[in-house]
């Protein structure tokens, strides 16, 4: 299986540098062939701007999706921009790996999924009708490939359980899991998270890796995390809410889960 | 009163580079001093990295809590981190405008929050005890000023709501409200949010800065969100998790709230 590692990290002495060379030399001695991009190392342009066409003109109002849109059907996106787009389509798994920066991924990844996500790529895919509001949550282009969270985090693990104070972690990467994974078509498999990273010795870290390997050994049989798919039938289109008669009377991203 | 409007879009000739100006006026108009950091017209550099620091060496590792610390004590921090800093404490509110890109705000903003955000400044601030772990989540040095979301977003309202496919609006903005404004002792308002920006015209537009220029009137008076204080009682030191008693049973971010 091909294995695309998007890393964002700008010390590679570190906890995640590490982790990421062990991801890398664990899945190819299971055969599996492995991409890196590594996003710090790569100088990845971060911000989503006009730029991101070669046929951008400087007198012209940008507007982010229509021109994404035009410089995918046209051919002509940034270079950059169609490189991880075709990592992207090689790939059968995807996993972004980061350090938790104030409760979400690092500025640098999160540019990457602006500009890398292009309309008629990631988004503005599909037949788009009454019964049918695009293929997203669910189907799209990444539909039949699989994606997992690999993040680290000072803090403690009590401090991002059900009832700790950060609040809960499944909520605070709903938006990544469900809003960025899940909406292009991947099956999301639940997250490795590495909590507490500044007190990792040595027996700490063979513990870490241990899960770790045992994490990547299942990202082709683990079960996704059950999202609803859009399109089947669980939400009224074109409210796009949860039918009353599925999780009657709750509310949150947890209604979004099948086996809620 | 001093407001910084903190803005993140690639396009002057938008609905949000209107918005900004009508913000801008309106509250000059009503006696107030603002600024505006403009993050795509000052070219802000996004990436965390080594370089935000002016005593930074190439050969030594990279720990970016560290780094960070000795660049804020010693004064070694780059220029446009310690000026926004200074912005930060000469404001009296702190509007974050931005569109809603995948859920979350967008990188060039993110990469705002990471570089000014200093170890000193926004975290790492106050006595770390048993009964006091740090002056966060409503202590802090951003203690006693005020900050509201203004947010832009393609989708429907009823997408955003509570039981809308994306998630509901106000637990897909908690990380932001509560991790990163109320974190540095920010009282949170309400954030202002667009839906369906794509059909504005006039008479809506019209609709629109009539809603927000009330709710800029009521920046100082409106009663803020009200999270609970970390040091005030509500969690148990060290696990930082919500006392058994409040909100009994109850998970997820909105037992964060006193009122729930």
């Amino acid at each position: 299986m091909n294995v695309l590692i998007v890393y964002a990290h700008p010390e590679p002495r570190s906890l995640n540098g590490s982790l990421k060379n062990f991801s890398v030399k664990h899945l190819e001695e299971a055969g599996h062939h492995v991409h890196v991009s590594d996003l710090y190392a790569m100088n990845w342009k971060v911000p989503l701007d006009a730029h991101d066409s070669t046929a951008w003109q400087a007198d012209r109002r940008f507007d982010a999706s229509l021109a994404s849109k035009q410089a995918f059907e046209t051919g002509t996106q940034s270079q950059d921009i169609a490189l991880e787009q075709e990592k992207l389509r090689w790939a059968d798994a995807v996993i972004l790996q980061f350090p938790l920066w104030w409760f979400s991924m690092p500025a640098i990844l999160k540019g990457w999924v602006e500009r890398v996500y292009a309309y008629g790529f990631a988004y503005g895919v599909g037949e788009h009708s009454d019964t049918h509001w695009g293929d997203r949550y669910g189907e799209g282009v990444m539909a039949g490939k699989r994606a997992m969270l690999l993040v680290t985090t000072g803090g403690w693990e009590s401090h991002y359980s059900p009832r700790g104070i950060n609040g809960q972690i499944e909520d605070m990467l709903f938006p990544i899991q469900h809003g960025i994974l899940y909406y292009p078509g991947f099956d999301v498999v639940p997250p490795f998270v590495v909590y507490r990273t500044g007190r990792t010795d040595e027996t700490r870290f063979s513990q870490i890796q241990e899960a770790l390997g045992q994490r990547l050994d299942q990202l082709w049989t683990a079960a996704p995390i059950a999202f609803r798919p859009q399109n089947a039938g669980a939400y009224d289109i074109p409210a796009l809410t949860l039918r009353s008669d599925l999780a009657p009377g709750d509310v949150g991203f947890g209604v979004h889960l099948a086996n809620e």
